[in-house]
């Protein structure tokens, strides 16, 4: 389309600069992202088939109240996930890619990146994966269920038991996501598009995941269900996600062709031996951008660094159990700068490049796919 | 893919027909809809461009408690819209066509049917026409502001005046979405995929906008301003958003280049001579599926045919007023059984033919797009 063309904009990052340190308790308009923005590739995406489903979900029966009092009380059904897909054509015999988000967002994170640049899901696409992208079991359009929030509101749920609602503020996004140190001060090397750095804030939906889903969060076994019909996938996490893969993977190891854990919050110290073992199985790379050492400004998670040091460990067991488990940390290999959303970053398909190098290896080659 | 054939699984029904009346009160785990439902076209789809961005938001700054208590207060972006877009090869010059989803619902609903049919959404880019499909604010992967709900669990908002969030239960939504007259029994002639009626039941998530969202409602302008970045569209809504097109047309006229306004909740009386002289300059289509006069459970619209009637007398004003508004009911072409998720029925792509051929008419040969 005409009005799409190769010009990211600067405006945003002006905006939010001022706004922040000039207006603070006001509301402000954001101007949209326009579409001129959005850029397009220089050969068409051909594609086998492309849509949506669910994975998962349980019927429960619900009164007329937590339905939200338009209608009489009955059945709905919650925790199911949503899933969109593409597969391009001549891409049915490669092993298809499960892209995972993490919290306070939803899918999109892998879609067109803030200032309008291919995402990871068509890029992998574009190298022949099937690609299957989920919003984590109540958020996005998974839905949640509302049920308690509706009985808060008729008296018959205390609110101070309603779970939390979590979003990041913008204060928060620039050393949690590691654009700079602090709001307004990206680091010199940013990778990530930090004029477009309004774009991911919209990218924010509340997340009710700390407390408001069932345990095991339901997202695990559909994820694993989803590995188990496509008869095999590449279970690809992360943030608070980047631990999902390993658990979907415990459920239906011969499910899980690969394992790619990026920037996840935490690599579990809990695993058994036996559930190492099981994961001693399975390939398994875990990625990592710079910067970690960036106080968060989180108390549950002072940096980074902490998290990638968790991941070292199970890496660790998991080798000394005879798996293949590795680090892949950029600036290891002289590539500096990349954030959080490091599949957001101006290099985001350098980094795709390496992930896909790393399963062509550990997955196709030896036909495991 | 070698798992997705057409092959309509008749498994879901049978199971929901039994467990509703049988287990009351109970969970029960559903199945999920198995990728082989998923249905392949014989053709590949061809895209120019696809991808995702973000229409409107405001910044707000919120407490700690409010942002969910993980970190400390700052400024958040709300209300913005998610929009999810494909662009055909070839279709550059083609008219684009937004469709907006009903209550309850999210853009999903244009997506793959619930029995793995191909949805509007790609059978319209398939026709040539780049395609917007939006989530409205407040729902999906638009998020919502969650600040009012973590003020009750703190203690500084009253709980009763909590905004109410909506589902329909599946007992509603069988007369009221005019699948039949009551629960398990379909009308015979319905043109819903019934057996995968438990599909569509996972398509509902939790709707605040009754009100839990600014007035007016942000998606009006957001959707206005689309039109406005796509230099002119198509604006289609459904049920609840069925009027969406004509609140957005008020906005900026020039911008919509027609109105498809699916089984529209109702269609507004209170427009003024003024207002009807606009819309009198912008064609307007209204669609209607069949057995209207279904008692639909809901004590505000007991009957679709209500809804029906309202945009009769809409069309009658702006038809006086010298403009082109137009009535398609497929049932008095002799095309029975239509429900209310007409989009999503078994004859959903002869309806869009249908659709696609008034767009022809009234856009496209008059040079207007």
């Amino acid at each position: 389309m005409g009005r799409q063309r190769f010009s990211a904009s600067c405006r945003s990052l002006v905006v939010v600069g001022v706004t922040l340190a000039s207006v603070p308790g006001t509301t402000i308009g954001l101007d949209a992202q326009s579409l001129k923005d959005l850029q397009t590739p220089d050969t068409p995406l051909v594609l086998k088939a492309q849509g949506s489903f669910f994975v998962g979900g349980e019927k429960v029966e619900q009164t007329k109240g937590e339905l939200g009092d338009l209608g009489p009380g009955g059945h709905i059904t919650v925790n199911q996930m949503y899933v969109r897909y593409m597969v391009p054509q001549g891409g049915d015999g490669n092993v298809p890619v499960v892209m995972v988000h993490g919290a306070t967002l939803t899918g999109k994170s892998w879609e067109t990146t803030p200032d309008g640049r291919m995402g990871w899901d068509e890029y992998f696409v574009r190298k022949g994966h099937p690609v299957y992208v989920p919003d984590q079991v109540g958020r996005g359009r998974s839905g949640f269920n509302q049920a308690v929030f509706n009985d808060a509101r008729a008296g018959s749920v205390t609110p101070a038991n309603l779970p939390r609602w979590l979003r990041f503020s913008d204060e928060v996004v620039w050393p949690n996501f590691r654009i700079g140190p602090e709001p307004g001060h990206p680091f010199p090397d940013s990778q990530f598009p930090v004029a477009a750095l309004d774009e991911l804030a919209k990218q924010g939906v509340p997340d009710v995941s700390f407390g408001g889903l069932p345990t095991p969060n339901p997202t695990f076994k559909a994820l694993s269900d989803l590995a188990t019909q496509l008869n095999g996938a590449v279970l690809m996490g992360h943030s608070q996600s980047g631990s999902f893969p390993l658990e979907a993977a415990l459920l239906n190891p011969a499910a899980a062709k690969a394992l790619v854990l990026v920037e996840p919050g935490r690599c579990p110290d809990t695993y058994t031996a036996g559930q190492i073992k099981t994961l001693a199985t399975i390939p398994i790379l875990v990625v990592f951008g710079d910067h970690r050492d960036t106080p968060t400004g989180i108390s549950i998670r002072p940096s980074w660094q902490l998290s990638f040091e968790s991941c070292q460990t199970l890496i660790g067991r998991i080798k000394e159990a005879g798996g293949h488990a590795e680090m892949l940390s950029p600036a290891d290999r002289g590539i500096h700068g990349n954030s959080h959303m490091i599949m957001q970053d101006k290099n985001n398909l350098q980094i795709a490049d390496l992930i896909l190098q790393w399963i062509e290896e550990r997955v196709t080659k030896r036909g495991n796919k």
